[in-house]
């Protein structure tokens, strides 16, 4: 799917909630396991800095953001928190469900969801989403699927990408140049996140 | 060794059970050394998200899957655990002798064995498979001795690439494209997993 | 910013001080967490060696360095203790305030400063440091605020060739590639570090 | 420093020992920092299977090897031990003195010892030894000092590259392939591995 510059600038402008895939999308698709302190092993990940000034802009705008994954890690955890995230669902291959629910729970319409996923199990939801994002690295099915392809590769900025996309397609960049030559960064709020665990 | 899509398609298509190596192939060949809980020194590396998918759809079809390694890591144990594979032999340099033994248990020929290496190692578990395929970063021996390269590197979706070869040369990429349509993922089917463990 | 190499010259060789911000500077951008020895969360990262000759020779030299970062690891304090810096400001993710105080304590001008960053947070310290430099990977209106651009990405030497550009300034190359000739390193000198930690 | 193919084979041909550094050469030069158990930062990086195994073949054809490193870290031992090292000094920003040292004891002379390492603290040793090289990633000074540049960086192949110069120097290659073709790979000879650690 190919659509034109306005045509995309319109998608976005309409997004109230941004849900993400993590790895290959927050990451570089890596993952490694170690023992835990228990012995247990634990699954972790990288998470860039990039991604993070993003989404913190994204909830200092009032646009809310939560990640679907398959695969279940104290890791996401621990970086969906820091992001003021309000949902977080892992160990669900299938995103499109989790979607919904989402978007009935926060009363937010298909169209005013923006999904950035890679892989084939992303594809149901970036059909579905009113903004399909895809980095750099997706596989060609999720590309023919996405309305923006970020430059970037996941774990290298592709969401970064997709959050500038959409605050700038409200007309803030102004304003967030503004903020950024003042050197002022409002904390980040962090509203309760909704923590659903399913079966990897 | 180069043959034309039409030989590559034919081998593909009887292939019952993937056979892989771990460094440099379900990984970049990186290792890792951290102290676990018990102060001994643990191994540790990075698997990728795009082969988990793949290896995913071939324990869905019925394609067994294997690891052969020449170094002994839990996280090795854990992905193969997670991939439900059904054999891990670790601490084999020499990967011809368990592919041997898996073949024998199983009761699949020559012919049937998928195998992916990166190595030197690997040539003569590659020389006996029915399908030989290396990772982009392979050493130039072990391409000699493929009959598919694949475009990506280890731990970058070198087995994705592979998996998909052997599944669409059965003619399943339909149903999988419509099964990606539908969100329909049905769980990984976990039997129990052989464990060898060699000297290292 | 463009200026030309003698004005970039005589705008290092003032230099008194290196401050620097961590992800995607000292490193790639990615954050990795992990439940530590008492289960609670701890982030950590990658640093380059590279990045450890320069600073080193900043050290011998008696130019000072810190670093000032949004982020808070242990990782980072364990770094800038290595390498004989005297501030660390953490969970600071507006610079140019600790840059400011930082210069009060240590009674340095602006001119006599040199910062590097690599994403908006650091767009006001970089205007306000006598150096402003950025690393290969950095934003584009990071770069539009550099005097200097490294070749290197953040993590990949970056900051060793911000540390060389100043040496070099400074009419330093043939001292420095006597010493290297002469196997001759120094010990670093290891000042107190001076820790503030802000909220993230 | 360029020399001709016939006077590089000559050079590797002669040598009994190869001496490496650590970061940046057996690695990428990324060093990460966690809090082991109990509770103290610990180093560790990531080594490459390619080098293992021509650091193996180095030890089953009696050619030495052994690591000097300005760092300090329990990973570089493991791996050190792991792969059949006699000599380790770490915490040894210059290498000289070491490498003269262990010549010493091992009654190996100069030109029958290779020296692989990429930084400026690197380069003394790299011009007292018999054969001189170098990862893809050196920095220039380094490159202008060797005699063998490897096309692969650290961490991704760089002491493979030069194992198999030292090796097929020797005229080994035909009696190594063979080997690789029979899946022949005797174990590792470890013999006791003496470690110097100094101040880092």
């Amino acid at each position: 799917m190919t659509i034109n510059e306005k045509e995309l600038t319109e998608k976005a402008s309409k997004i109230k909630m941004l849900l993400m895939d993590v790895d290959g999308v927050l990451t570089d698709g890596k993952m490694y396991f170690i023992p835990g302190p228990d012995g247990k092993m634990v699954e972790f990940k990288g998470f860039n800095s990039l991604d993070g000034i993003g989404l913190r802009l994204l909830n200092q705008f009032g646009i809310k953001t939560g990640i679907i994954t398959g695969r279940i890690s104290p890791a996401t955890l621990q970086r969906a928190k820091n992001l003021g995230m309000t949902h977080l669902y892992q160990g669900f291959v299938s995103k499109l469900e989790p979607m919904k629910i989402i978007a009935k729970e926060e009363k937010i319409k298909a169209d005013e969801i923006a999904y950035i996923g890679d892989d084939w199990t992303d594809i149901p939801a970036l059909k579905a989403a009113g903004l399909a994002c895809a980095p750099a690295n997706a596989r060609q099915e999720v590309k023919d699927n996405a309305d923006y392809i970020s430059p970037s590769k996941g774990g290298e900025g592709a969401v970064r990408d997709a959050c500038e996309l959409i605050l700038y397609s409200k007309g803030l960049k102004e304003q967030i140049m503004k903020q950024v030559s003042e050197a002022c960064w409002p904390p980040i709020i962090k509203k309760e996140i909704k923590v659903i665990t399913g079966k990897e």
